[in-house]
């Protein structure tokens, strides 16, 4: 991959100011580039990092246009270009198309569908075009794939779930296991009930190596176009997942809660079950959202680090934060009777 | 899968009031159902979803007989009727029986097992009648398993262990690694101490998808009958968990805590090591036991979420807690002598 | 494995008081231990448990040689000397060498490799001598994996990651997933941003079942020597990790952080993104760092759970913990106010 600056703006636009015939080899870091590679600066605070960079060029915002005088892009979202150029360069590297002969294969593919060693697909399964199968893939009777989607090694899925098209999952994801429903059986043992929903998603959707998507009870499990999950997240039986919506690292949402279009969830939050969280609602890491919540905006509950010896002098009070009121109330009442006698 | 509400109240139990002609084919929400499914209201709160129900049979309580005039079965506990229902219609569908030919198994198995595509058992291992050992299966030497057990894809069983009859363990689930046991070389390095201990599970078991539980690191790690495990939940090494007890997505149990039978915790709520936590107690999400339990009842130490500038203006004075109390205090003391002066 | 204490002595060091040729086979918590068991004393609380055990030998610190008659070794920190005594008597049943039929292989490996059934290795591939790959790993193209390393059964590895010398990697691990990088276009898509980066991890490091490591972006994701990670933890991409840090179960690093040496993580506790967390730093368990931290030491915020009615009373008060701050205010300007007046 090799590029002039001049044919990249070409192809992805921004507008270009020095040398357009300077040649372009990858995208990097303001650090470690050097010759043929393409630094971007987002972020104002790295101005220092972009005079002492090798970069051959840089995409910059064009109020910052005049932070260097070297072959520069200027573009209005300078990450979002980076994103686009940084993918120009990187094309995913496809395995070989065919199906690995060490693979157990019980349904027709598409010739264009790669299949990698000891990869198992059901019965019944209609996999789209280009598609890949990682090595060890496990996937179960009656299992729907759209095109160009991208299963990396060891993913599971159970029989009967849909995956849409351009779908990336990480290794060892598990979509499609039973949810967690069992009724009581008075005050002794759980009974399970049978979950025979699915787990329907989008496309566009990409899912992080060993997260969990649990098949609905009675109705279906489902994920919206364009959903992003990160690594170790949980998503429970019948919970619906807006398009759009991304969460980050084991943060999870419980049984038939119902997360709107661009919700954004942190590190190890959760979203209790049974709600309803609205459009482009952000969740902060660490937060427990145990109400619904229908006006966008932040919203957090963490409690952030201090030294432990502070902790357990400031912490000691919160035990006691009813009696403190109480307190408070009681001397309020004194001044104001007080006031009023003198 | 065809009944009449007749023939099945004759199974299942339960008080018919209408026809028992009526014919039923299967379980669904009040919302969904149609012709010949039997819809079920636990909660009164969906009593106006009941009148617009298609369903043509309903699972109620004696007291909401009146409800509707249509047909209907009373039972003491409407979930747990339908849970029973449920099953009734939903048999799991067995995989055919016999080990795939791509199957590497090195113990002799009973006729009645199915082997999926590419699993491996090990040695001297001893698998009960009616196994279904699902395709990727990994099982490690001398592995035992009860009659009637059902792994799903992808599970992962290290040598030694024990999981009783009944169990159905998710994919992805890791069943017998090491234990997380170090000493430290005074203040440098870390040194392994051996994990001989195994992982011994009883019987009517359920494991999550991507689930770990670790082996002991002397004695063994032991999981009572009937307990219920959700996703991505951490057993630590030596922990033991009594008969019953359910745990929800992301909670864990640090090592060598015991906990006791009928527990219920959470979802991304923790027992911290070490501790000994009793029958029938209830730990709610989010919540970290840091003492040991013994009182019956729900334990709770969770933030709710509130808008992030409330959060931010109200959580600052956690970190002044100590000193409000003095404050608070202080005040007292004036109040006091004042009185006393005047 | 037998020998007696004379010999172990020799072997491991400590000070023998009492037969040296009393026999020893295995290590035994005091409890548990009977004839030809060595136990450990590491914690005076449990004194009355050396009383009455039936072990034949013990390991106590000089501080404690008076608490028994019996034979016992003196070590200075009897709870390594157990680790060490515990590697002695339990060394790693390593499979036979050799590469089972099943496996895939596409790259030489040393003579004095194990490979088990099914496991797929993908070209490129650089492993040391001695490895251990077991059943189902799935390895991908350019993966180098230093000597006497051990990847137990269905651990994953993305192309191009590094692995040192000596690495115990647990079933269920992905090393090298994509890092969770996107761009938003606008306020709609999120823009993929390839993961060019690698994992490049040490020698001696231990990583537990299910534990995620992602690729770095541009750079590499980096851990150090003798990291030890549990269970279900998650290392995102860019992250830096420093020798002889541990982590605990469920735990987890944001993007880009750089963690210090010698840091210990508890369970469920999480660092959030782009900070520095300097050495010898203490994260107490459901502590979330939000800061960068320099000065070594303990840092917690974490709720002890408390009953829920309890809760519900203090909690409240949370959400008005700045009208509190404001009217205690209030009142000591008040009562300042009387003060000047009378």
């Amino acid at each position: 991959m090799e590029i002039s600056l001049g044919e990249l703006v070409g192809r992805l636009g921004g507008e270009l100011v020095g040398d357009p015939a300077v040649s372009i080899k990858q995208i990097a870091t303001l650090d470690k580039a050097g010759e043929g590679d393409l630094a971007f600066l987002a972020n104002p605070r790295y101005r220092a990092a972009l005079e002492s960079s090798q970069a051959s060029a840089f995409i910059l915002s064009p109020k910052a246009a005049g932070l260097t005088d070297r072959p520069r892009i200027l573009a209005a979202d300078p990450y979002l270009y980076f994103a686009r150029a940084a993918q120009w360069f990187n094309p995913p590297k496809r395995p070989a198309i065919g199906i690995h002969p060490s693979a157990v294969v019980a349904s027709p593919l598409p010739a264009s569908v790669s299949v990698g060693p000891n990869a198992v697909i059901g019965e019944n399964c209609d996999i789209g075009e280009n598609c890949v199968i990682g090595p060890g893939c496990l996937i179960g009777d009656g299992v729907q794939i759209g095109a160009d989607s991208w299963l990396h090694a060891g993913v599971k899925i159970y029989a009967a779930c849909v995956i849409g098209a351009r779908a990336i999952v990480h290794s060892g994801a598990v979509i499609g296991s039973d949810g967690f429903g069992f009724a009581r059986d008075g005050d002794k043992h759980w009974v399970k009930i049978p979950q025979i929903g699915r787990v329907v998603i989008g496309d566009d959707v990409e899912i992080g190596a060993n997260t969990t998507i649990d098949r609905g009870a009675l109705d279906d499990t489902l994920i919206g176009n364009g959903v992003k999950l990160d690594n170790l997240i949980q998503i429970a039986h019948n919970v619906q997942v807006g398009d759009d919506t991304i969460m980050a690292g084991h943060s999870g949402i419980a049984g038939s809660s119902h997360v709107g279009r661009r919700v954004m969830v942190g590190g190890q939050a959760g979203i209790a079950g049974h709600l309803v969280v609205g459009d482009d609602i952000v969740v902060s890491a660490g937060t427990i959202v145990t109400k619904s919540l229908d006006k966008p905006g932040v919203y957090t509950a963490m409690l952030p680090q201090m030294p432990h010896a502070d902790w357990v002098r400031n912490f000691a009070h919160l035990r006691r934060l009813d009696a403190m009121a109480d307190r408070l109330r009681e001397l309020e009442k004194k001044l104001a009777d007080k006031k009023e006698k003198s």
